[in-house]
């Protein structure tokens, strides 16, 4: 995919990491920092100037032709700009431009992190070899992206893919986005463990209310457990099948913390696609769980960099 | 877009049209015949064939370098066959080779007849100059189709932007292709009409029940034509929504006669898409009625012929 190695950032609510990436998807080097995210927007910036800092003494950094970026959204690729929910003090924030200036003119590409996930699953994971995919992380949100034609589509502002915040239940609950039953309202980690505990679902002696705990018991055959992730199931495969019957994808990657639930979720999810995904174009996709780990935001950040890079129709996503 | 005129066909379960198109998108010869939607598929096989023979009599036909088909769906471009539900002789037709065989051997492309429309709209009509438009066709049914980074995107099979039978109610009414809740069941002209009726409303002394005669009612006042159309309003905003959230649309025209209603519909979907596409990059999609008119199948077809014939990605929609 690429030879010289390539740096990027994974900038989320909780952490900031930075690494050099060679052309064999491996982690050269690595830094991290918690994210200041309550603190103001210079703050922030001084934090990725410092992951920056240590990727960048290493002696393998001179080599680096271009740094990506995935970063929590939304983001504005062609502003080159970010927005993160969960960063008070980033609202445009420019950190292209930003991010050029402190790598010493490094051509800098943009996206979610969402594209970014599906860049490393497309270069590494599951949804290698396929032309058209979606690949999802369901997770304290839902976000996702798309390969389509063969390339990474991060859209002209690199939010594309975004399932969450599709609607799948027109009169259903109010969502923080704004609109009703959007797929994340129903399918992420919270709204799972909200679901099963209205139901009259009661955690353990360790009182672990998480998704995870929610899982476990519907292994161990609760009712209303099981009914809570099948009703994610639910949602997730009437996304899923909208996605297919709009743009033809054939396999559906999943991953993120909700995904380790394993056949708890992925069997209702399979049976749900049946009903949903019903025309004979969008039949038969493939649900497969990500094979990319921890740093899947900072290899695709790699890969969205070498395979956008003033390369295509996203250039405005590419700054440099 | 191209100077040789293109030849085309538009496959509907109505009446069967071709057309000679040239390089401005004006029809220079057309021919049509009903569909014998009843018969086997050798007879509907002849009146393609008519309609073949009268088009290339013209003495333009020997400068015809392609010929593009968008036939009612689903079509399945990557085999070259079609299975358009209201022709019940055509199950898995190869009607690629056979119109490759009627013409000499011209270069066939092959999509949806949701997608021709786009084709013809990004031409000559309201998506001209977008490089993201979904185009649709609310009427009998709902269809569509995207042009994604400026290009068309038919998709392997030629089916993307197939709008209507994404769900956007999950818990909704079953629909004929076996989901629920999908765009079709709540916004086609006939579940506008049905939805009017069993809310009280009733036609005039003329009996019409038709979608029209319950927009026409709307703007007399009747608040339940008007709710009609509000719910139909609503299911459509859910889905271009949803649209613009996975692939970052900025405008969506809207043809077909349920487009005929005007600001009865078009108002109410503007009000309901605030609702809906509430993410940062998905605010302020243009909503815009289709400008291509009756023959924009015809002209369609030709334009895919002339944008995807052997070009890109999309080369297994191509034949010849």
């Amino acid at each position: 995919m690429h030879t010289d190695p390539v740096a990027s950032l994974d900038i989320g609510g909780t952490k900031i990491a930075g690494a050099l990436v060679d052309g064999n998807g491996r982690i050269l080097v690595r830094a991290q920092r918690p994210t200041p995210a309550r603190e103001d927007g210079e703050t922030v910036m001084r934090a990725v100037e410092a992951v920056l800092a240590e990727v960048s003494a290493s002696p393998l950094w001179a080599s680096a032709t271009a740094i990506g970026i995935g970063s929590a959204g939304p983001v504005d690729a062609s502003a080159g700009t970010v927005s993160p929910v969960n960063v008070a003090g980033w609202r445009g924030f420019p950190l292209v431009e930003r991010v050029r200036a402190a790598t010493g003119g490094l051509p800098v590409t943009l996206v979610g992190d969402g594209v970014a996930i599906t860049a490393a699953e497309h270069w590494q994971g599951a949804a290698r070899g396929y032309d058209n995919a979606l690949c999802m992380v369901v997770s304290t949100g839902v976000g996702g992206g798309l390969v389509l034609n063969g390339k990474l589509h991060p859209g002209p502002t690199g939010n594309a893919g975004h399932i969450g915040h599709i609607s799948v239940d027109l009169d259903g609950d109010l969502c923080p986005c704004g609109a009703r039953g959007c797929v994340e309202r129903i399918a992420s980690g919270p709204n799972i463990a909200r679901r099963a505990l209205e139901g009259g679902w009661r955690p353990g002696p360790d009182g672990d209310t998480s998704a995870a705990a929610v899982a476990a018991a519907a292994r161990a055959g609760d009712p209303v457990a099981i009914a809570s992730f099948e009703r994610a199931a639910q949602a997730l495969a009437a996304g899923i099948a909208a996605t297919a019957t709009l743009v033809e994808i054939r396999i559906a990657v999943i991953g993120g913390g909700v995904a380790n639930a394993g056949e708890v979720l992925f069997a209702p999810l399979r049976r749900s696609l049946q009903d949903y995904a019903s025309l004979s174009f969008v039949q038969g996709i493939k649900i497969a769980p990500a094979l990319t780990g921890r740093d899947a935001g900072l290899v695709g950040a790699a890969a969205a960099a070498a395979a956008l890079g003033g390369r295509d129709g996203t250039a405005a996503a590419v700054s440099g």
